[in-house]
């Protein structure tokens, strides 16, 4: 056995995560498919789960004024800025059952060992599961994280769920008070990082053949809705060179966007998730054709150079076929960097566990992204099946959850604050 | 004043034409749009009108058994074989008002035109309204059609319109006996000919300057369903070297498509008019598109030989991109040639007007596909604006109506039997 893991009480915490991954997949709104949607019956019934859990692993614990649900394990001495570590554990509708409770079950597993062994640190540990990171109900994402972040927006709070029920109507229901969400805001000297380990929910840990891997930075996104307008047409009627099909003019663009990331050095990638080209009919050529792009580089500058590219070849494509182009940003996200003193304590914890250590971005959005706002944060990196995520065959090896949990617990064990005794930010 | 319409009545037939394109385009389903559906209200209405205008016209006329309109002009003597002239009265939904009644329309107004004169030939003239050429309300199409040249299937007397009514029950309904149908089918001996007059539907005249046209054939056309699949993954966390995108994959098969349908030097056209990416979520790389190809040419060889280019290089794309393919043929029309010996005539009456000759194919389909069962068949072409077509925007000159009625009536006059006397076929 390891050093720093030795003392971990079960030979394998894998197994009790993975069995607290399949308690908390049995809370969902239908037998049929996982989905546990912000302030639903579920949502109470999984808070309280986990609530107690967390008193379990010897945390104060309680519901914020969002429907986070907060754990504190104090440090040498109470009332120290802590370090947090944290997850959603909200779902997708058809979900799988390891995006976002992982991060937060190995967490209170981690906390549960440390005070079965009685460790205090100079440092507080938190744990927070976040309400609400994927949007499914209001179509605003990161609603818990945001509001311990201090940047809720108050005016989501008049949106409406598909049944018309608003935000603040869902709260009060829930038993809520929707004028204290203010409350749940954390301040920045209070955490001295905040730290959150995931599935990876993409294939490159799996193709590296490695359990775990440390996060580099949350990509940035930028959003992009285009519309080409061209003639509408019988297809037996219109000879090809009298045409303007606004659906070969997107085939063209969308080939272009691919190539244009296919040979990007840097990583970038680019999507066209959504197409549909009007009328719709066999036997029309299209006259209107509408489609998205979700360009993605893990740096800023990166991917507005992209998108300035690729919107350029579209232009220019558009032009050639004398097409109208109408072209949208819907979504912007900047792009959140990970720590680099972080990057370095998880990548000392993974070496540490005798595992390479493998950088990675991560593509898809997390809480942190919201948390940065308050604290420098960090990222670990859970190899999942296939890469496989938001779907029911999203799968996790217990070894590799084990593997997870054992670089948390180094991690958190070996843990030293940016600046010794004080906030990583002021 | 040319020779062979010196004796138009009216200086412009044109005019006469357009007022009872104008009339017939009132009797729609609602005044929002027009729509004229087989054997409905309007159907019926539309038939009374039409027996009208053919009764004035000097023909003995009565619908059929399947809701056709039919007018006889007798020759020289009773029951000798006839010319048939037509074309349907049936609209698509938010249909223009010239597609069908024009070919229609413009007959009647020729007859007219001879019975005021009385002239007769040694050939009886028949004018024939189709009821269900366009196919809309029981998805098969050219029933009209089918039941004169008695290819008419009894089978789909069972289907059922959207609402759930049998074609029986709506025959029944329309005062028409659906075991009667039978009695509507001619016999070859008894038609010299079938020559219809209808809009281009199509650029082609405009693009040449020219009011009217002959037609060639009948493109054949063969509709194929094409599904590629490929793996769906989230749009930030798979590398693009680890794509299985099935969009990027669909993407490039319709820009080959159009690239070997454009570079063919024998006019053949290809068409993606429909295409569905699955989940069709901005943020997640399709895992499977649903897309149509629409291929026609003017002979069957050149389009079977387009057909097997088209699929091979679908096949290859998706080979290369590990994606699954599936490709279907949902749907293949022979090609319907125009006969050499019609084609002549409609040409030299088109030169006795003072108009060049220009020759084309109809990429749509026509009752002359039907009709091609009992008789030769013939088609004369009319400019129509923008080649726009199944559209309220459809639209024909005055002049051009003219043009056309003008050519119709010099055919009429001049036409001579492929065989003196006798049928064309037997």
């Amino acid at each position: 056995m390891k050093a720093g893991t030795a003392e971990l009480q079960s030979a394998s915490p894998g197994e009790e995560i993975v069995g607290r991954i399949n308690q908390l997949a049995a809370i969902s709104e239908t037998s049929e498919h996982l989905a546990r949607i912000f302030l639903t019956r579920e949502h109470h019934a999984a808070a309280d789960l986990i609530l107690g859990w967390m008193r379990e692993a010897g945390m104060l614990a309680s519901l914020d004024a969002i429907g986070n649900v907060g754990g504190r394990y104090e440090g040498n001495r109470p009332g120290l800025p802590c370090l947090m570590l944290g997850s959603h554990y909200d779902t997708v509708r058809d979900a799988g059952k390891w995006d976002g409770p992982l991060g937060l079950i190995t967490a209170i597993s981690c906390i549960a060992d440390l005070h079965r062994r009685g460790r205090r640190f100079p440092f507080a540990i938190e744990v927070t599961g976040f309400a609400d990171e994927e949007g499914v109900r209001f179509a605003s994402t990161l609603l818990g994280s945001r509001a311990v972040a201090g940047t809720f927006n108050e005016r989501v709070l008049a949106d409406r769920d598909e049944a018309g029920i608003s935000m603040r109507d869902a709260l009060i229901e829930f038993g809520l008070d929707p004028d204290h969400i203010g409350a749940a805001a954390r301040a920045p000297s209070e955490l001295l990082a905040y730290i959150e380990l995931h599935i990876e929910q993409g294939p490159v840990l799996e193709a590296q053949n490695l359990p775990v891997g440390v996060v580099t930075a949350i990509s940035g996104a930028t959003r992009l809705a285009a519309s080409l307008t061209g003639m509408a047409g019988h297809a037996g009627t219109v000879p090809m060179a009298l045409r303007r099909d606004a659906l070969t003019g997107a085939a063209e663009c969308i080939v272009a966007i691919e190539e244009l990331c296919r040979t990007d050095p840097g990583g970038l990638v680019g999507t066209v998730g959504y197409i549909h080209a009007n009328p719709g009919a066999t036997n029309v050529i299209p006259g209107q054709v509408s489609f998205t792009m979700d360009i993605r580089a893990t740096t800023d500058t990166h991917r507005r150079k992209a998108v300035a590219d690729i919107v350029r070849r579209v232009e220019s494509i558009a032009k050639a076929r004398k097409l109208q182009l109408q072209v949208d940003v819907t979504h912007e996200n900047r792009t959140v960097p990970c720590a680099p003193w972080l990057r370095s304590q998880i990548a000392e914890a993974i070496a540490g566990e005798g595992f390479p250590v493998f950088e990675l971005p991560s593509g898809a959005g997390h809480d942190g992204m919201a948390m940065i706002d308050i604290a420098d944060i960090g990222m670990v990196f859970v190899r999942c099946r296939g890469g496989v995520s938001h779907h029911p065959d999203e799968h996790v090896e217990t070894a590799d959850a084990d593997a997870g949990a054992r670089v948390l617990l180094r991690l958190i064990e070996n843990f030293r604050p940016k600046e010794a005794g004080g906030a990583a930010r002021s």
